[in-house]
């Protein structure tokens, strides 16, 4: 368990993408080990048959599972995707999409999340693609 | 080789995907079996250094690889990423992202494709991915 | 739920791999979906350490997956491992090594598992490797 | 470039690896970020068609990269495989197994590899395997 405020430190690190902003991206679930983000529907996100596109699924996959582990890491560091690795599943035909992501292992160096995505539209959710993803911990990286 | 206009199918199919002229992607390159996409620098794509998103990074290398695998698949074919893999090497920091992707096996069902991915500044290039691509190739898609 | 005796056949297809039987491996648990195998240590499939070797662990995870896959699998089919990945998480040190593989989305070409590996010691196990499997039907296969 | 003799360790660290024994795996060249491994075939390494197996198909591409990564890391250090991801592109089948490695990337903690694994008859090679194994070096490990 974390013993300083990750979470306002998550928030503020993810407030600071860009790109992360731009495509819509939030968080809705945050907690030790667990992160839960969402991607509303927009035509722009889409692919030739107006499912949520491949890079979309990934980059949600990808920054559910760095908010997740950067949640376990000490204090000070910053969070480094190294490697990730997407299964699609099925279309991302939706309303939402949706990433839950879990710290399968927390290491010092290096941790290891595994996040799903699903498609929402009412209040069914489908599976669409699952994730494996590698994170380093950088140290005093703050400054 | 292929006997038919692969070059325009691809380029057709790349201009109905939304995101990827929402991201500002193009073909810069296309030949059977290879494909060079790029994307130019813009804030919005950005995560909190001013690099490019991982996100970017994995959604240029999986549709360079996607156009490339497409070239070689049979007439009427439609393309479709099964998974991808992404090993994130450098901070993608330059005026332009770029990848280069190559067919490495050419297959009735699966075809699996490597992308590069560089950032560029001036004429110096620095590859800051590499990504394994594996794709299916949908027969009697078109209609 | 298949309509066949997947299990026998699955056997079968196990008996006939003759690296498997000489790594020592057997089936352990067989459900439509899911399957668990193992391996007893041997200094014959270790690593310098005494662990067993990281080749060992990718192979038990890849086949324990391909067995999951299969039973889901029509009659008739064979079985092809695509792809796939796998996350050494901690060192294999045990008296047994155990992967336990399930089904994550089955499709008509395509079935994707995940595999989780186990280091046995007493009654302690150890999550020592995480892995998915892209595995592909193939039909017709049988003669 | 390397200060130290690294073949000397990695051919240490090598013969050290029972299993590598056991499967007759043997380091055929070796140069600065470069690895070259065989395995002669042999009915014990064979999956049900008398192929190469995919369990050794993964080990020697994971083996020829981990001692790829290992000629670039600094003295004193051990190399611990973080991942690895291979796709089999075509069946096994042949007289001798070949893995072709090479660095993509070499860093401080993490060192990137990629490994070809070639089935050879006679003169002819086909590639039947493409993987990207990611290692970590870990420092002052040789006591």
């Amino acid at each position: 368990m974390s013993n300083y405020d990750f979470k306002a430190v998550i928030h503020d690190t993810f407030a600071k993408q860009a790109f992360l902003n731009f495509i819509g991206a939030k968080i809705t679930a945050l907690e030790y080990g667990l992160c839960e983000m969402e991607i509303p529907y927009r035509d722009e996100l889409t692919q030739q048959n107006k499912f949520f596109h491949a890079g979309i699924v990934g980059t949600i996959a990808d920054n559910a599972a760095g908010m997740a582990g950067f949640s376990t890491m000490e204090e000070g560091s910053s969070v480094l995707s190294v490697e990730y690795k997407v299964n699609l599943l099925a279309p991302a035909k939706g309303e939402v999409l949706i990433a839950r992501a879990r710290v399968i292992k927390a290491g010092k160096t290096l941790t290891i999340c595994n996040a799903d995505v699903f498609a929402k539209t009412g209040a069914d959710e489908k599976l669409c693609a699952t994730a494996t993803v590698t994170l380093m911990a950088l140290k005093n990286y703050t400054k």
